[in-house]
This record gives structure tokens, C-alpha cells and sequence, in this order.
């Protein structure tokens, strides 16, 4: 706003919402105007449970998942199998896939992908305690989850090469036509896959 | 989420931050997860700024405006011109209106607009505080700024009709058409409506 309408406390709270993703500045003041009309439906309990969030939440010193225990609930679940890793570049990809709930398995989370050029080697991703999970025994295959982008597959040669002298399998996930997708709309590349990859009908 | 994958204060942090204007149950995934990884330069703040919020924001007890104090900084503000309100629904308008810093004068914040249908009536408005405002003396003249809409018009000429007796000239905002708009984009009313309001070149 061009000049003082209100005390720098309502500025403040526009200005970090605005920083919230899905938010930009226009509304983070609707957000911040909502908040403040809404004092006990949603402003209270909103901040209480970021303060609990705050206080309590932690990445899990197993996998890199972030919870409010530790080990996060996954981990600690005595109905997943073990014998299964997915390997995932973030906490978000994990959300995803077990929103599908295709598989009832453990993960690890690396932190993010090989980028030389930004300064993020092996030793910035959670690679070394992948390793050790796997040599520790109990693992029969790992599933390279990690994004089919150029860095997303350069960290799958190298994880695979990390793993090789283990007695693991390692996977990675199948690229095709999504389900629903049309043909028209997908590049020459997923075609290809697609193609390669057929199977019996 | 299908099944427990994190424990309950992440669930009701995303549950909560779904409710927020502009965000919806997927992009609040996304922002207690960015929220989550930026502890100290987001979530910490932000937690701050809307406990404080909560707990200063107050409604203005002269013109129904929100602010850490009441009077709010507005009414405060001594440089402005006393002697012309701008009524407005919603205190978003009055934000709105000094984005444009068109005036520099003082508002009324109605709160809403007389909508029968609902259970609106002119005692569930700031009506009353508006009428004793302006016959406490110092008005002279009132700017109906409400909505364009068949309510908001209601709530103006019921307005009106309130203020009539009392020594003050009651005005409201142009019709026309707005500022880069193109005519062939714009409904007969605001059409007619520019028409009749033409001025000279």
C-alpha cells in the first residue's frame, strides 16, 4: 500500500503470506483480511497448529521424511514391508505416491537431485545413509522413484552405481502414456518409451 | 490422505491451510510442506505475525475499519480531510480505494449490504453508527461507494433515505466505462450508462 492504512502488524502478516506458496500479493491480503475476520474459526486455530508444527515437527533420522516423531510414522509402521525402498527426490513425491497407495513399503528421501552446478554433490543428499540402509541387510529391492528429468536421471545412474556391489535389485519406475493421457498431447520421447515398452493385450 | 503417513498436526496444518482464500486442498499440501522446510525463515515468522494479529487486530469502533488500534490509523490520521466519508461494504474496498490513493479523506465500513433474504437488515450494518456520525456535525458530504450490484444499489438508496434529513450532500461513484477497457467487451448498462454521462473533450 502507497501509504500508512494500517498498523505495521497487518503489513507484516501481508507481506509473509505473500511468501506462502499459491499465494502471491494480492492474495495474501485477501488471505490476511479473511484470517483477521475469522478470528476463532480459522486465525486461532490456524496459528496454533503452526506453533505445534513448529515445535514438533522433525525430519526422520531413518529416511528423510519429515513428521512429528522419529522415526516418522512410516517407519514406524510394523505392516509396511521392509524389504521394499522407494527412493524419492522430496518429501512432496512421497505425499504423491502414497496418495496412489500402490504400495504398502518404506521410502527414503534423498533431499533434492545431483546439480554440480549448484553445488549439490552425493554429500548434500541423503545418499551415504541410503547406502548403509541397504548394506545393513533386509533389502531385497530398491525403486529409483526420482522424476524423469535430465537430474532426476543422472542421480538414478549414480545411485545405481552406489548399489551395484550390494545384494539388492534395483528398479526404477515405468515411463508410458499417463493413464487418461491422449496420444496427441505427449512428446516424441514418452512415445517412444511407450512403444519399447508394450506389453500383451 | 488414504492412510496414516504422518501424525495428526501435519493432517490439520494442511486441513487448515486449505481453508484460506486461495488455497485449496492440493496447493495446501504445498504450502505446509514449504512451510515445514523453511522453519526459521517462514513458518516461525508467520506463526509470529498472526499471533499477533490475533491477538491486536480490533474493529475501529468509529468506522468499522480493522486495525491494531481504535481508532485505526486512519481515523487517527490528522492530515485527512474530516469532512468527507466514503462508504464501503467490505474493509477489502477500502483497501482498494486507497491503492488508488484517489483522496485522502475518511471511511464508513458497512460491513456488508442490506440482503433481506439472508436475515440482513439495517440493524446487522454499521447504519446507524453512519447516520449518528454525520449528524454529530463536521460531514459534508458522503461518497456511497458499495458494489455495482443489485444490493449494494438497495443498500445506497436506503442510504439515502437515512441521511436525507440531515445537512449533507450524498454522492456516489460514476458509472462508465473503466480505465483501458474496450467498449466491445462491456454490457449495454455500462454502455448506456457513459453515454449519459458524457463529458466534454
Amino acid at each position: 500500500m502507497s501509504k500508512r492504512i494500517a498498523g505495521p502488524e497487518i503489513e507484516r502478516l501481508i507481506q509473509l503470506l505473500a511468501k506462502v506458496p499459491g499465494l502471491g500479493p494480492r492474495s495474501a491480503r485477501r488471505a490476511a483480511l479473511h484470517l483477521i475476520k475469522k478470528k476463532e474459526q480459522l486465525l486461532g486455530p490456524l496459528t496454533e497448529a503452526m506453533g505445534e508444527a513448529l515445535e514438533k515437527v522433525r525430519v526422520c533420522s531413518t529416511c528423510g521424511n519429515v513428521d512429528t516423531s522419529d522415526p516418522c510414522t512410516i517407519c514406524n509402521d510394523p505392516r509396511r514391508d521392509p524389504s521394499t525402498l522407494i527412493v524419492v527426490e522430496d518429501v512432496s513425491d512421497l505425499w504423491a505416491l502414497e496418495r496412489a497407495s500402490a504400495m504398502n513399503v518404506r521410502y527414503h528421501v534423498l533431499g533434492g537431485t545431483l546439480s554440480p552446478l549448484d553445488g549439490i554433490g552425493p554429500d548434500q543428499l541423503n545418499i551415504r545413509s541410503l547406502v548403509d540402509r541397504v548394506a545393513a541387510g533386509g533389502v531385497k529391492e530398491v525403486i529409483l522413484a526420482v522424476n524423469a528429468t535430465v537430474e532426476g536421471q543422472t542421480t538414478a545412474h549414480y545411485l545405481t552405481d552406489q548399489l551395484s556391489g550390494l545384494d539388492v535389485k534395483v528398479t526404477r519406475l515405468a515411463h508410458g502414456v499417463p493413464v487418461g493421457g491422449e496420444l496427441d498431447y505427449l512428446d516424441e520421447g514418452t512415445l517412444t518409451a511407450a512403444l519399447k515398452s508394450r506389453t500383451a493385450f
